[in-house]
């Protein structure tokens, strides 16, 4: 009986991939499924995608970069998806132009979900086999990929559903967004010297948060709390969107052509202020961190506090002593290469290195961040002027 | 037995209507039956509009203009469709801008039939009794607007399908766009003289067919068949698109920014000519009348042949010598008012007059175009760079 | 003595026209003597050309088409000067396009004047001897083109020293704007039945003046006056900016988008109302004709008199009856050719014809033209949004 | 003989900077000595500012930010001025858009040199008594500014005639271009360590450059000669402008839309590349540095040669091994703040700090900097497409 010699008492390294590759995969079907067909299809501005395209974006990863280059035997599911389905590879082919997603009526999402299962099927196949470190980490790399878009459904289909006339409710029960009660805000004192940032350690991260490295910070005060909405709004009162002092050139422009008055989603109504949220339309909570500001109105509001935001090495020096998860949280710090930074030769290299001009990193994690998927050492990166996703505003000094 | 003594020989003039509302109602729904749900709700380009838009747009129309004037006991389905389905009508309320129609997940088309439903019911309900001449008119109006928007349905529809990546079929086969078997080149002689132009009669009409006037025509030729794809790939080869001294400058300034080098639709393949149809992608066929052009290519053609377009009056005086039917015509004519025109009071005289300037007539009808909506007198109109209809050309000189 | 047998008694075709050439040419410096060197070269709108192109446009026009073909002995000043001066003759190769007409400093204002005076040297040389009727033909054209942009300089002059924010007179003496008193409100009838129109004699005319053709106009009536500023003003009292129902569907995107609330160069101070003239910032004088407004304001202040504009035919017809050269005109008719209009071959083919699309005509002259330019056969054309000319309103009903 | 008991053996302070004020005053006036009068008054791209502008702008901040402040009997010369000439100073009232400036004929340059006198006479006035520490700075402040507006003359004085279709010499005997020979490649190796940026020392520099801080770099190689043309056109030759792997997504959108294949002023005629520079257009010198690039196409370019750009905090340290003032150097860094920026009240806080987010930071001196303008810690920022400056590579590894 030797099968009883060698229990697995450990699930196998493929084992747990499969496992983590099918729980992705399943949350993402679980975010779109409060949805309407139609809710899937729309485009309603250039920076949000239809879930549709996301539910076969996240699929063609998989297909494209790991089933036709490692599994011989793979029947491509249709190979006009490589045109509907890349984002921005430049080395995978052309693509549809990211602002005309939403004219696309087909694929059907039907037809799309019977993709994913073409595709998940392949890829349980894949995992049945042991795995070389490579493809083991092209697939840790399709389910974080997957998590991001993850983030980016959540915050798409808040868009979408946000920006209709009717204003219709993803949920009216579901409290994601409403995060645990505030702490008092106070503040932790960081002292002068030489600090370690960037990734260290043998489980996932993206390549941009590689080359830990040190850097020498002088001595600073961060909060441990973040902005409330309370707090935004004593700003709002005090005349903050109409005095040019507190803004950046290009923020002030932003403010003025764009009508800016507050955050996105927000509207004042008999003098009382509401706004959307996946629930629907409701008065805004003073205790909840403030949410859905631009870097422009994070950087106005520290100046009108007599503060400044964190750079990114502050933050993450810091960041022990924050709470976890409530906020994307803008930084100072431009998105840029860490020293040693090497782009991966191919299509995966072209995941982060070539984003690195005007934009801003920001830190932390939202809650539509998915569960393992944010690490103190994450970068993220937005345009200055881009507040549909949960952004927020913690201080320095 | 009194029943005898009165049978109704004759449907009463409501009865009549009931049957065209019905009939009218039923055929919007055929034209969409083969569609997927994701194809109701997008919007490709600003000139064309989701087809679930047509679909509560005509219903929008019954409502508003009817219903809610003349029906004391009836209750709006929904006051918000007010501002989803407007289309342009400054009387009756803020509204959704064109280009922004497909940004609209909600109403589903589900919802969006239902109110098709209640409206239909509430429809018949007050043609249950007898109609003042005001009334009856607003409801055939109602008609001959759902008709316009079946053409609309049409065109939008091949526009939708035929922008996809998948180049997906409407259905395969379908011959609507196929014309009957041309009648080899003639034209017939108009002399010189007075000839009325406009609508006279009992029948309905727009406001822009009205007012019947006397117009001087000198002595004339027109032909009675239109331009076939062969004469228009003559112009093609003859290198047609990049020889300015034909055309307009304001279109020439279209064709170099645009990059123009065919009718809509068409792909040059191994020197063969393909164009997409509601059929799928097919092989030009020579012998049928070209269409999808804009004006700037019809009279870019006229001038290559040595000819010209007729004006909208030499048209309707040669069109009892036509065939009917086949494509909408493009005419050197602007689209102004005839004499005497005036609007009528309220929304209603939105219809017509307010695009009086800046546009083209076009005359005849199209494959496209609802039984019983044509007539000699329909005018038509479209800015000049427009060529997602079934347009056509016939010559003068 | 022979030479008293052959008295000259009447001076020859040739020196006719040598007189018309020079009195033209020095007329065109003359309209520019009051300026800075600085005025000539600046362009604040596309549609707005530098003084000095004008000088040196019309220059190249006479070089381009006259000296260079029927000179032999003719010496180019500078053959990089075509593209500089060309307007928009494709037949005559490449040009700067109209929009950056304002970039360029050089050549300078002193080498234009040199440029002007080597052409006139040479024109005149030509004109000594006899002119076959085709070159006759050709020179009187190139007068009436210089005409044409006289008109032009005043307008872009005015538009220059206008949008100046320090305002500087052109001439604080002239008086060019101000038209004689103006006669009573009155109308003329005219009967139904067949009109001529077109132009019938031996003197120049345009090509889109020929092709003297029967019209057919029912019974109208057309006003003798202009309308005044003081009738004007009771619109704007009115809220006619402010109401969509007197305005065409692109009008008023036209007046929302551009924010129009009154004729170009008017701002009301202090409840009065003053305008821009080429005497610089004075109160607007009540019974002047209204000038600077655009067709769909003409058309507005139409609709909202219960009147309508003139057709271009109605208006040559009634022509006759009316006061001469006070304004620009705007008829309701649009710029399309006559019957049995045909292009001229080559260059000068490109005069009007390219044109005939989405414009409207207007009739009449203005303070702005040039003795002996203006004509009751004449036809100019703007695109409806424009009004930097001296544009006015005559009403029909 | 008092006077010889107190000889003043140094000139006072005030001396030394009416003698600086009176240099740069008089500099500004010497590169605009061989200008066209024409050549003063447009503004071919939005970037560029008309040199007569420059000249009134300079002279302006002097008037506005010290005379009207600090010399209780000055006459302002002309209130509207401030309208005119103010840059973009939101303290100081509204301003003509930069994008409107070549649009201004008035005032004329005359004028401008009139006002120019004017203002000087009140500052020597001024400067004849002893001056208090902040108004002494804002003074040295003025002339750094004049000195840098001297740079932007240069550079849009070439631009100006640089793309004028008769291609002008500015000085077909200037020099100014032309560096000294360079040293052949080689490169210094920075240790590892903390270094320390920033300015310190008692004359004048920036505010953005205060704050001197320590920073921690790891150990470099830099490059001490700069890029020259022949190793550029071996990029060039490669395809470098054809390929997407080396460049940032923003830049390969910036080169396909915008057709760039070359830097700024270069143009390939049989084989040979040539290029605008102020003596008119010239072969291309291979050993000179290239210059006109963007820092996109700096990056590509460090991305092909498997090195890349430098942090400004690297070039800092490294600098005093650099030869001097040859170009402007593209560095991999944000402009950002320093650790400690704060800024100063009033108008003068807007110089630096309002323009801190999307834009990179240049370092060193180009020839068209003005003497003792330039500094080590000197920060110069544009936004990464621009290139009329004469920005150039330096590789660091």
């Amino acid at each position: 009986m030797p099968a009883i010699l060698t229990p697995p008492t450990q699930p196998s390294r493929e084992a747990n991939l499969t496992a983590q590759f099918l729980s992705v995969r399943k949350l993402t079907e679980e975010i779109c499924a409060p949805l309407q067909t139609e809710d899937y299809v729309v485009q309603p501005t250039g920076d949000v995608s239809p879930p549709k395209w996301h539910l076969g974006h996240t699929t063609w990863f998989f297909e494209t970069l790991i089933l036709k280059t490692y599994r011989e035997c793979y029947a491509e599911y249709n190979p006009n998806f490589n045109f509907v389905f890349n984002s921005y590879y430049e080395s995978l082919g052309t693509r549809v132009v990211r602002t005309q997603r939403g004219n696309l009526s087909r694929p059907t999402v039907d037809e799309i979900f019977r993709y994913r299962k073409h595709v998940d099927n392949a890829m349980v196949a894949l995992l049945q086999q042991p795995l070389a470190d490579d493809l083991h980490y092209l697939i840790t790399l399709g389910c974080h990929h997957e998590q991001q878009h993850q983030e980016l459904l959540w915050t798409d289909i808040k868009f979408i559903l946000g920006h209709n006339p009717l204003l219709p409710a993803y949920d009216e029960n579901i409290h994601i967004e409403i995060t645990a009660p505030p702490s008092p805000p106070s503040s932790v004192a960081m002292m002068e010297g030489v600090y370690e940032i960037g990734y260290e350690g043998d489980a996932f991260c993206y390549d941009n948060e590689l080359g830990r490295h040190k850097v020498y910070l002088p001595s600073y005060a961060i909060a441990t709390s973040l902005i409330t909405n309370e707090e935004y709004l004593a700003f709002i009162a005090d005349g903050g969107y109409r005095n040019f002092v507190h803004w950046h050139a290009e923020g002030w422009d932003w403010v003025k052509t764009q009508g800016i008055e507050a955050p996105l989603y927000w509207y004042r109504q008999h003098d009382q202020w509401f706004h959307y949220t996946l629930r629907g339309f409701v008065p805004v909570d003073l205790q909840q961190p403030v949410t859905h500001v631009s870097y422009y109105e994070a950087a106005a509001f520290a100046v009108w506090s007599g503060k400044r935001l964190p750079t990114e090495f502050e933050w993450e020096a810091a960041a022990p002593n924050f709470a976890w998860g409530h906020r994307w949280e803008w930084t100072e710090s431009a998105y840029l290469p860490y020293p040693g930074f090497v782009r991966a030769p191919g299509a995966v290299g072209e995941y982060n290195g070539k984003f690195m001009v005007n934009q801003k990193v920001l830190r932390g994690a939202s809650a539509f961040t998915s569960p393992e998927h944010g690490r103190i050492t994450y970068r993220n990166f937005f345009h200055p002027h881009l507040r549909w996703q949960l952004t927020g505003i913690r201080l320095a000094h």
